[in-house]
């Protein structure tokens, strides 16, 4: 009776991964690297994009899209302050960037002419993580303001990781934060991430990161 | 061609708020007057819960309703040290609370022998604002780390509260935060909402809040 067997397809990607598939297509065929930067909000993505910009101005070129719930440009404009492309989706109250709204956003970027994108996520712990935008890695955001138990309480965030960042490590002398129950948090969830604590205020830290993504940004180039 | 006209429903209730409006009409039912405490995650939810819970000990009883991506107990079993009743709501990757995750979570709680129950959404300052639970009084904790300008960018949580709460204002002497600006940013959306700067850390501030709450939860007391 196997001619009975139920059929089983083995992975139907969604209408999201499916548009997710052609965002990586297109990068990969302009070359150019992508980063989704999540994290809560205030935990200083556009200051760790501004950060980023000015230590690897000299040797990537960079284009940023920034993800927010309402028609306010503050971030984008600070990007094109330093001189680099930015585009700002407006996602109308939702909570997270989609892959459709990424290809609607990277349709008015120079790809061509771009080692680097950052694509800034809404600010949210939740959401973003359940969707795939089609770029090369994930990254998040924590700060040090905002505890040491966030591991423990956001895991799916923490567990798609490429790298981690530890923003604002200038308030640990002002805060109460225990770094090793943070690092177990994060070793369950993702072992062996890599995790750069900085201070986008004082720059401590910094060089740490933008080498970690320039050696990503070349090794790319040289695999394609 | 009158009988013609488009007839118009005026207000339909969607599933959620029937719900929430059962919610509400228990809580009126058992004398309770209810909180709906929202922020952003780290911005100190549990520390302000607690402080509240210390500060009013004496004269209301408290319950807690605990809402939590992830099936951990921190902060529930943190009120629970404090001596007074708490339930968890694992939201199973939810990024907010629904009215009848509430209602399954006040049918644990004894109701008639409390005053005063706090509800903890979610970590999040998207979601939960679109999700009417049937609580009495919307309460947003912004805290000085995450910067001066989140008004701007997450603008419908702000529109709903009826209180205002800024913590971490122990940091403001070692964080950029411009309190004209943010201030301005809330005043916008929200005019005149009732105001509390103060520190959970330090316990500065904390009396103007609790004050406020103690006098809703006697004038809810008398309008009953």
């Amino acid at each position: 009776m196997d001619s009975f067997r139920v059929k089983v397809v083995e992975k139907i990607f969604n209408a999201n991964d499916q548009v997710a598939a052609t965002n990586r297509a297109r990068f990969d065929q302009a070359g150019v690297f992508t980063l989704n930067l999540m994290a809560s909000p205030g935990a200083g993505k556009t200051s760790l994009i501004l950060q980023t910009i000015r230590g690897l101005r000299d040797v990537l070129r960079i284009g940023v899209v920034e993800g927010d719930t309402a028609p306010v440009t503050i971030d984008a404009d600070k990007v094109i302050a330093e001189g680099m492309p930015a585009v700002q989706i407006n996602t109308g109250g939702d909570c997270h960037l989609d892959a459709p709204m990424l290809q609607a956003g990277i349709a008015q970027l120079p790809l061509e002419d771009l080692d680097l994108i950052i694509v800034e996520n809404v600010g949210n712990l939740v959401c973003p993580a359940a969707f795939n935008l089609g770029t090369h890695a994930n990254i998040l955001i924590a700060s040090v303001p905002e505890g040491d138990d966030k591991p423990y309480k956001y895991p799916a965030i923490y567990r798609g990781l490429d790298a981690l960042i530890l923003n604002k490590t200038d308030l640990l002398p002002y805060v109460p934060f225990n770094m090793g129950y943070f690092r177990n948090g994060v070793e369950i969830l993702n072992p062996g991430v890599a995790f750069f604590p900085l201070s986008c205020r004082t720059e401590e830290g910094l060089s740490g990161w933008t080498d970690w993504i320039k050696e990503r940004v070349i090794r790319h180039k040289q695999q394609a």
